[in-house]
């Protein structure tokens, strides 16, 4: 009924899927998505939301490497904002609302659109393998479909177990299945699986909300899109608006808490602790009296409100109670309740870089599986392993982003080194090299190596290449071009800097703190420049990051560079810690376990000292 | 969590549930639409197809009544195609292909857009019942919701069991779960449940189809619609495609008749004898070596196709291995295999002709549980069980359509008189009115009623005064003006009609066989006056039909007048058959159990003689 073998087969059809199958097969394998319902390729399960801080400069990389996540989220966005505009360029992070049904359908839409993806409806239930390689799965029905290399990217349906109250039901996701059948299989091979739990809050009926006692919550006036290629943008937003909970509310929450799975000991598993349920927040910030409810249209033309920060797995007579007495929600009606979701997940640390399980060859995962959360976080972990996946089948050299390259860097080495306890969300704080990793460069850094590897496409690189050198070309200019004191007094005085008393280069005030492109192109000299060599917008704040920061970017750059002679240090594979007797006991384990690559990665593993690190240094020959 | 109470709940969101609740709410009632997934509204489980012969008539009279099916139809038709324009305009029977997203995406929108319709996603285990009336439902959670009347309408999922060759499983579609309880319920109560079977083709993918091996079938050129309101007319259509299965693909699929559910004795129920699986035709037509199939696209711009007349339960590697020897699928992949589906249905003899039960008063039943089949004769019921909700709690007169008024109304005496040992399918011998119940006049026939109840609008009563008006109007004209034989004589001539030697009323050569709308439209006197009274092609044709049919028309009206006679001799409501001694055995038992509000109705049921019916009329007083 199939190929005779595929060269990648991709279970699930989620952000993680979806950029894993686009990947594989732009890249020329001849690649299978299957997934239990063709209609819900694609989904937004939880808030219709992409990006935001730290994430948002993921979905700018995944498309700098020619992923679709920031192509589809500009054809379905609703509104679009750049958080934290008032801080340094490093902290800027795009986020845009969605239209949940258009985005699922324009993902349909792409991937069908991918001669090489094919389409295949039924739960997989298990993987074919022989010596210790993947070679397909076998499908509830029986089929076994062959392949040279899978990827899981099963999310939250892998013996999926919905609470609500007291009340508990097997399913994937409200209304659909739970998928059985791979988690059990996989333990039997070795794998180690825990349990992991999220949860979502009720969806209602925006037309039962009052938005006048709210604050509105509009997009960017200007608004920017995600893609560096040209999609649309914009031109009507919707609204979100704000609420907040009260002491009343939280009253009202605590009466059902003896009722509820996370505290009466049915949900042992652990949630994503920076997006808590709100019965979990009430109990650690017992001292909080408020907190924000973001209230955030599905759609278009839907009625349906998602009410983000009331994620809650409460009776669902508790949530109703209590989100109508939540300003704006007094006449609140369900379209349904929240829930909390446990599901397997495997301990990441059992992954190579590549996102290949260490036990199984040519078997990747991708997204949940490995214990993340977000949209995000899931769609970069499927593109990686879609290209690897192909990479490694046409044994060609893998492909990894270090940490000073990419968020998408970060987050993996921080999944197999480290591992994670609980959900692993995103965060600016985990990257030490964040001027680095700026949503605005997620081109300039990426594009070239994935259009090395044959993903990112011409017309990607040509935009590229045009953005880097208006902006070399531009920077060039303001390190070359003098100012008069006369014609640059007016704006140092108005933004009370000091004022200067001989001619000098433009770069110099320019670098100054509070001078902008703005005040820049003020000047006759640099409009007419601009005007000549037809910049856009995108090459003026290039230009102007790279005036204003070029300190910061040096340093961390040296930094990184330090780093890379420790990440160029190589451990042999099959290294033996055992010999290593001034290794600490905790330290030897550790290394056993993850089995680090380099010197580098071993000295981000949590247990291993700046003394072991010496110890392996000095063995290893430095 | 809810109204204290509702007046009507509605379960199920498909044609019927989408129909009843629309028709409700906009009727005035608080309705609120419970469904297991809110993401599935309006799906076209089935074919990606609305109308088609007899059941095109009923979509008409859906829109006429101020249903929206046709509405949907037209804003997500990517076809349309007047069936049988060869024929008189009885038969006339207009069909549209749609986008299968769009479609569900319109039904969501419509329903959101009804200020009276509310929603809630969960399953419905089980009824509120108090003292044999129904006083709501009660969900899988276990809340319970209050309303005055309930219509169920639970399509395939009542324990709907999934058939593909020997395998099968739980579901009440493909990747959806089956709904439990309800059934177990009312057989407690005392209803008659039983099963029926229905099938559905593989989904492929398009662009493993050679399409240059098939024949065209594009859509009209100047494509109609189906609502009288002002709808788009389709400026660009996408083609389907025709081709056919051979004695090869027949022995193939033989090959697997050993491990066919349908065979083998797995699948007692029965399926719907017009629309049957691939196996069933090879098995009851031997001597036929080739079946049509007619492939069509699922929607814009997926690739997915719908194989249409290659319904089938046989294994997958048999369906793949036949449908591969097809022409134009030769390097066919699949995107789901076709199965057989099992599921409750509840005779439909146990309803009144409002759709309420007989045993649960404000208890309604529509669609597939009525032992139907189709997206028109479900939402049909929907409609009709909604409006009679609504007039029931509301005390007011039930609204019931005879079989000289609608298709609509033939359809559910039918359903309620004679049952049905098989999925029910309107065709247009069905009716023996079918020269009243054209598709061109469902709004003439209907609008007036249904704006009296206060469903159909203003706006919608307008349109059909105005083509009401233009038309007699119109057919005045044609009585009223005469013609030279001169002007005439060159048409009639053209068409080989006997010549005329003096003048008459147009009318009379009009009503000729092969004198057409656009002949006259020739005379200079007819098109100036069609100028003059701006008469658009609605009016045209209805004139045409009101010219040329006049004496079919009058004929057949006479006859249903002679019916209504019979349909005024109303039968007590507890009458006491047993009385007369006189009835045969058989029908007496029928008519206890039917329990026929009328001798007319009484006259319809199977084993009643016309000699039981003068038993009847004697004893009635005539």
């Amino acid at each position: 009924m199939f190929e005779k073998e595929y060269d990648v087969i991709v279970v699930g059809g989620g952000h993680a899927g979806a950029e894993a199958t686009a990947a594989a097969a732009n890249m020329g394998s001849k690649t299978l998505l299957v997934t239990m319902n063709l209609q819900t390729i694609g989904q937004m399960s939880c808030n219709p939301a992409m990006g935001g801080i730290a994430k948002g400069q993921i979905v700018r990389e995944i498309d700098a490497l020619g992923g679709y996540s920031g192509i589809i989220t500009d054809k379905s966005a609703i509104q679009f904002k750049m958080l934290n505009k008032s801080k340094g360029p490093a902290m800027w992070s795009p986020r845009a609302q969605n239209d949940r049904m258009r985005f699922a359908e324009e993902w349909r839409i792409a991937l069908e659109s991918t001669p090489k993806a094919d389409f295949y409806q039924e739960m997989v239930s298990g993987l074919l393998v022989e010596k210790d390689k993947v070679v397909g799965v076998r499908t509830s029905l029986g089929i076994d479909i062959r392949a040279k290399a899978v990827v899981l990217t099963n999310g939250t349906f892998l013996n999926g177990l919905i609470h609500i109250g007291e009340k508990q039901f097997g399913g994937g996701r409200a209304g659909e299945k739970a998928a059985t059948g791979i988690t059990e299989q996989l333990v039997d091979f070795g794998f180690d699986s825990g349990r992991m739990k999220t949860g979502t809050p009720p969806r209602v009926d925006g037309r039962s909300l009052d938005y006048s006692k709210m604050i509105p919550q509009p997009g960017d006036e200007n608004p920017d899109k995600f893609s560096y290629l040209k999609t649309p943008i914009l031109d009507k937003q919707r609204e979100c608006h704000m609420t907040h909970t009260s002491a009343l509310v939280h009253d009202l929450l605590r009466e059902g808490f003896d009722r509820s799975p996370m505290f009466n000991g049915r949900i042992q598993s652990i949630g994503p602790r920076y997006c808590p349920s709100i019965e979990d927040k009430i109990n650690r910030f017992a001292e909080k009296d408020s907190h924000q409810i973001f209230v955030e249209p599905e759609g278009w033309h839907t009625v349906e409100v998602y009410v983000n920060g009331f994620s809650t797995s409460l009776p669902e007579d508790v949530q109703y109670k209590a989100l109508k007495s939540v300003k704006g929600f007094e006449n609140v009606k369900f379209f349904r309740p929240g829930y909390a979701i446990e599901y397997d997940y495997f301990p990441p640390t059992q992954l190579k870089h590549t996102l290949e399980t260490k036990l199984i060859n040519n078997l990747y995962f991708a997204g949940q599986i490995n214990g993340t959360t977000g949209y995000e976080e899931a769609a970069s972990q499927g593109l990686m392993a879609g290209i690897n996946a192909h990479l490694k089948i046409n044994e060609k050299e893998s492909f990894i982003l270090k940490r000073d390259e990419a968020y998408i860097g970060v987050l993996i080495d921080d999944l197999i080194t480290k591992g994670t306890e609980e959900p692993y969300r995103m965060f600016t704080s985990r990257a030490e090299y964040r001027t680095l990793l700026r949503q605005d460069n997620a081109d300039l850094r990426l594009t070239p190596k994935s259009f090395k590897l044959g993903l990112a496409t011409k017309e990607r690189m040509k935009f590229m290449e045009e953005k880097q050198e208006k902006s070399d070309k531009f920077v060039e200019f303001f390190r070359k071009t003098s100012f008069v004191p006369d014609e640059i007094n007016p704006i140092l005085e108005s933004v009370s800097s000091s004022m200067v008393k001989q001619s000098d280069k433009l770069f110099k005030v320019f670098s100054r703190p509070k001078v902008t492109m703005d005040h820049m192109l003020s000047l006759k000299s640099v409009s007419e420049f601009v005007k000549e060599n037809e910049f856009n917008t995108e090459v003026l704040e290039q230009t102007e990051i790279q005036v204003k920061y070029s300190g910061y970017i040096e340093k961390e750059k040296n930094n990184a560079d330090k780093l890379h002679r420790l990440e160029n240090v190589k451990i042999p594979e099959n290294f033996d810690y055992s010999k290593l007797k001034s290794l600490s006991y905790e330290a030897r384990e550790k290394l056993e376990t993850i089995r680090p690559v380099t010197i580098s990665q071993a000295s981000r593993i949590s247990g291993v000292s700046p003394s072991d690190v010496s110890v392996l240094l000095v063995f290893l020959g430095r």
